[in-house]
C-alpha cells in the first residue's frame, strides 16, 4: 500500500524553510517553477513517500479568474476584492494556460526531475472551497457570507460555481498535459455545509470535474467533513476518496464500495512518541485494510509536527507493507 | 413543539447591546446577576420564545477551578495561563457555589422575573470543551495543543477532564437548586476529535453529567460536529439530543431513537428573505416530525443576523405548531 502526506512539502521540512526565507514572500515561492520542483522532490528524498504532490496552491484558480490576493504570513490568504455581484461574476474570466503556465512549468521540471521514480500528483480546490474564498475574501470559521449567498441568491452562487468549475476543468486537464499522473480535488470547506446544500452547492461541481477529468488521469476526490453525504459521494466517477480523521473506516469501506480510499489518521497523533505513533498508524492500516488503500493523514500536517515524527509514520506504513 | 435559538441572548437584541455599552467588559456583564437577568428575559419578551436560557458563557468553570481569562473583544477568550503539566492540574480546585454564585443568583432573579412564563435553560460546555480551552489557553481552528495531550499524555488528560467533570457536576446540581429547570451540555468542540479519541476523552465524561444530573432535572446534550459517533451518543442518559445543521433529520430519528431531537437550522438560513425562512424552516419541522421535537438553529445565532429574520423564524415555527 503506498503512503504520503498531505502538506508533506511545506513548513515541516528544512529545505523547505531555506526556500521560504530566500522569497519575497509565499507567492514568490509558488510562481517560480524551479523552486516548486525543489519543494516538490524534497519529501520524495527525505521521507520517502510513495508520491509527490506538486508544490502549489488551491488559489491558483480565483487568481487565474482575475481576483488577485495576497498571502498574509501566519494569516493566510487575503482578497483585495470579493465577489458580491452578478456584475463582479461577469468580470471573471475562465481561466487559461498563460494563466498558471507557471504551474504547468514546474510539473513538467518535477516530472523531469522524478525521472518516474514515484507518480506526481497535480491538485485543485472544489469549486465550493474555492467560491468560499472569493466571496469570503479570507479564512473564517462560519464562512457566513459565502452561505449567505447560496442561501439569498442561489441563482448567483451556482453562475459563479460554475464559472470556477469551468476554469478548475481546464486547468486540471493542463496538470495532466503538463505530466500530472494523478489529480486530488481538495474540498477543504464542503463540511461546514448542511447535508442539503453540500448536494446542491458542492458536489454536483466536484462531480463535473470527476466526469471530465477521470478520462484522462485517476482522481482523488477529498470531502473533507463531509461524509454527512456519504452515500452520494460514493456515486462520484472518481477512484479514490479522501478522508478526514473523524470517519470511521469501516463505515467508509461499507458506504464508499468499490472505490480506494486514502486517509485517515489524525495529524495530532504525531506530536505524540513513536510508540503512539506506530500503534495508531498500524491500528488504522488494520481497520482499513491494506488493499485499495492508500495510507495519509486526515488532513495536511501541520507546520510544528517534528519532521522525524513525519517520517516515522511513513516507515512504519512500508515496514507493515512489506510484510 | 416548542422553540428557542441558541445564542438568543445576545447581539441580535438591541437591549443586549445597550447594556454591553455599559459595562466595562463581557465578564463584567455575566457577573452581574441584575444585567444577566435582565439579557435572559429580553428574548422572551422581544422575539417570543419558549425558552430562557439564562445568559452566561461556558468558562465560568475554568475560572471557578482557578483559571482566570480575561474576554478579547471581537477575538474570544484569552487565558494567561495554561494547563501543561500534572502539577498544574493539582493546582486546580473542584469548585464550589461561592465560585459560581453569581449564577445561581442571577438565577434565582430570572426565575422570579419570568414568574413561569417558559423555563429556564442552565448550562455548562462539555468536559472536553473546557479542557480544549484550558489547554489551548484561547480558540484554536486545530486545537492541536489540547489534542497533542490526549495522545502524547492521556493519562494526564484524563486527570484533568476528571476534575473538570466533578466541578461541573456540581456546578449544574447548582445551578438546577437555583432554580434552572433543565441543563443544556454544549460540546463545541468534540467534532476534531476521532471517534476513537471522542468515545474516550468526551463522550464518558458528558455520560456521567447525564447520570449525575438527569435524576434532578431533564438534559440536554449538544454533541456538535460529533454526530460520527451517533450509535453511541443514543446511550447518554440524557432527555434530548442537539443537532448541528450537518445532521439529517432522518438520519438522527433512527440512529438516536427515544430521544427529544433539537435543531438545526443553518443559522446563515437567517440571512435569506422571508419566504426562503419559512421553506427551509418548515421543511425541517417536516423531516423531524412535531413531536419529541425541539425547534431550534443547529448552532447559535451569528451576532450580524437581523433579528428581524430571527423572530421571523420563530413565529413560522409557531404558526406551523398552532395548525
Amino acid at each position: 500500500m503506498p503512503v504520503w502526506v498531505m502538506r508533506q512539502a511545506g513548513r515541516i521540512l528544512p529545505g523547505y524553510r531555506k526556500i521560504r526565507e530566500q522569497v519575497k514572500d509565499f507567492k514568490e515561492f509558488v510562481k517560480t517553477p524551479a523552486l516548486a520542483c525543489e519543494a516538490t522532490l524534497e519529501p520524495v528524498e527525505v521521507l520517502g513517500v510513495d508520491a509527490a504532490i506538486i508544490f502549489s496552491d488551491i488559489l491558483v484558480v480565483p487568481e487565474a479568474m482575475g481576483l488577485d490576493y495576497e498571502m498574509v504570513e501566519s494569516r493566510g490568504p487575503l482578497f483585495e476584492k470579493t465577489i458580491k455581484s452578478q456584475k463582479d461574476i461577469d468580470a471573471l474570466r475562465v481561466g487559461s494556460i498563460e494563466n498558471w503556465n507557471y504551474v504547468t512549468d514546474a510539473i513538467k521540471l518535477t516530472r523531469k526531475e522524478l525521472n518516474d521514480r514515484v507518480p506526481l500528483i497535480g491538485f485543485a480546490g472544489s469549486p465550493w472551497t474555492i467560491f468560499a474564498y472569493m466571496t469570503e475574501g479570507k479564512g473564517s470559521k462560519t464562512f457566513s457570507i459565502a452561505k449567505r449567498m447560496i442561501y439569498s441568491d442561489p441563482k448567483m452562487a451556482h453562475a459563479l460555481l460554475d464559472k470556477i468549475t469551468q476554469t478548475t476543468i481546464k486547468y486540471l486537464k493542463d496538470q495532466v498535459n503538463a505530466g500530472a499522473q494523478i489529480v486530488q480535488i481538495f474540498d477543504s470547506w464542503g463540511g461546514i455545509l448542511s447535508p442539503e446544500s453540500y448536494e446542491e452547492f458542492s458536489l454536483p461541481y466536484i462531480a463535473k470535474i470527476c466526469d471530465e477529468l477521470s478520462i484522462h488521469a485517476p482522481v482523488i476526490a477529498f470531502p473533507k467533513g463531509a461524509f454527512f453525504s456519504a452515500k452520494k459521494i460514493a456515486q462520484l466517477n472518481c477512484n479514490a476518496i479522501g478522508l478526514d480523521w473523524t470517519v470511521d473506516a469501516a463505515d467508509a469501506r461499507e458506504m464508499l464500495k468499490g472505490k480506494v480510499l486514502q486517509g485517515n489518521l489524525d495529524p495530532c497523533v504525531l506530536y505524540a512518541d513513536h510508540s503512539v505513533i506506530k500503534n495508531k498508524t498500524i491500528e488504522m492500516i488494520k481497520q482499513f485494510g491494506s488493499k485499495e488503500y492508500i495510507a495519509n493523514l486526515g488532513h495536511g500536517v501541520y507546520p510544528d509536527i517534528p519532521m522525524d515524527n513525519v517520517r516515522y509514520f511513513i516507515d512504519t506504513v512500508k515496514e507493515y507493507s512489506a510484510k
